[in-house]
């Protein structure tokens, strides 16, 4: 277990991957309390809203308002997720987010295509004028990721060798704008991997790029999330995207398609058990899950949140 | 991974942790029914009822019932739980049941004395009668159990140390019998264990014991069960318990104590996902784990039965 690292750093989701896909509606007010609460357990990243057309997607119309309620904790970082220019624009006028351009392709063109209507050189493309606009607006770029890096419901298995062909393409795309991109997230955008697809697609990237770094993101759908984390840790992976109480997933709702990131209190109990600091305090995540899930108003599939953590067995005070 | 098992074998023990544990009641012919439907997946041992105190677990009153009802399947081996020797002369009058004696001991005399009300020293003097009594009847004795092996709610953190004394004391006993012990399981009862625990102590026993079988038998209380199990293929283990659906665990009921075992079918997807032979067939046991939801009437806590199996995507068929 030589490989296991000593800490982790969690990006949590829950707040943009959980009430982007309530039916809600959630009001703004108790979106914020979340945000505030999880500001105070020692999670350091936040992705807390997204600016994406409200028409599309309500349960986010109100991320400008999200964004100016919060009370931003010092050492907190809080960021957003945007698609395109005009969610750039958002982001950047609330003046309140940390905000970096990216590079982001796909090795399956029909998910391309049938998520953003994209071709590959069409999604190239949109990546330039991303780099272009960053440079612009002086916006820092150094993350890249891969969506589907695992597997595509419409594209079926992803050969490693493909993903690393996009994390190439990433280079050579930023080379042509001065970037030099340090972060590559590997998404499993459609819960396709497993532990050994995690080891092999980590480690053939990591034997073209040994100084990169890796982030991965990791859909619960299947039930696989935290095997797949423990993967990565195996691997030496020290960044994870999470969301607390596994918000963004409610398998028992019925909509099948609604699993969420690998719950953040479930990821931070293993890591912790296992001698990896995440720099959060268990109790108080557990505490955040429990208000996620009163917030939504029905069960989330968080669950340490509710088999509850061993530190109050080992001081005798359950 | 060159580690990993080419196959492993899976023992089904949802219907006998599933209807012992839901409030009910369930009518016999549905568990009937979910237990000749299991046994058509290709599961070869299962685990369907439990010899126990009918005032006390009401659920489990229909238990010679049960056993009757079923059409058994050749090639499928049956078995009950039993306690003690009431239990067991339960067990065999039904005629039915492939019915062992084995040897089990706890490391945590606290959760024993709460559990079983014994001391470790009475728990030793039970195997000892059990053993006598086996060699009564004419029962094989193969298998021993180590409760509590990776922490205790009651005791807290057992050291691999303490469950390797567990191991030696059970072939102490054995050998009193002229019994050899072939296959060690080591339960994880109320779900403390990590990957890396996991390790630690299979390894430490595997030290000792390089020849002993291992099986493991996980909670998931906490979501570490399919990590777990991961662990536990990595370090060679080819035998798992595991329960259809998550049967004997509804976190979403409210009530925290009732974590079924790792979820048979997501521990299938697992496995065959990453090229080890489960010999199941996992779209059948998918419509088992959907039976078992019906039969209960609640959502169960298994992902792939509500995520789905990848085999439709990548055929085009979904």
């Amino acid at each position: 277990m030589s490989d296991l690292p000593k800490s982790i750093r969690i990006n949590e989701e829950g707040p943009r991957e959980g009430f982007q896909i309530e039916k809600g509606p959630i009001a703004t007010a108790r979106k914020i309390e979340l945000i505030d609460a999880l500001s105070k357990t020692g999670i350091t990243h936040m992705q807390i809203v997204s600016f994406v057309n409200p028409k599309r997607v309500p349960g986010m119309a109100d991320a400008e308002d999200v964004v100016k309620g919060i009370s931003p904790r010092s050492g907190v970082t809080y960021t957003g997720l945007w698609l395109n220019e005009k969610g750039l624009d958002r982001a950047l006028a609330t003046g309140r987010l940390h905000i970096e351009g990216r590079i982001q392709l796909c090795p399956s063109e029909k998910f391309l295509m049938r998520n953003q209507n994209k071709t590959h050189a069409q999604q190239v493309e949109m990546n330039h004028r991303v780099l272009d606009t960053s440079k612009e607006r002086g916006l820092e770029v150094r993350r890249a990721s891969v969506m589907a890096a695992f597997g595509c419901n419409f594209e079926g298995d992803i050969a490693p060798s493909r993903v690393v062909d996009m994390v190439d393409e990433i280079f050579a795309i930023a080379a042509q704008h001065d970037v030099k991109i340090e972060i590559v997230s590997l998404a499993d955008t459609m819960a396709w991997a497993t532990p050994a697809s995690i080891k092999r697609v980590v480690g053939a990237v990591r034997e073209r790029y040994p100084q990169l770094k890796l982030s991965l993101h990791l859909h619960d759908t299947r039930g696989m999330g935290i095997a797949n984390a423990y993967a990565g840790l195996e691997m030496g992976v020290d960044r994870y995207d999470a969301s607390v109480a596994g918000l963004g997933g409610c398998p028992f709702a019925g909509h099948k398609a609604a699993a969420g990131n690998v719950c953040t209190e479930d990821l931070v109990f293993m890591c912790e058990e296992m001698g990896i600091d995440t720099g959060v305090e268990l109790e108080s995540l557990i505490e955040c899950a429990q208000l996620a899930e009163d917030i939504v108003g029905h069960p989330l599939p968080g669950a340490v949140m509710h088999g509850g953590n061993l530190a109050k067995y080992r001081a005798g005070t359950h």
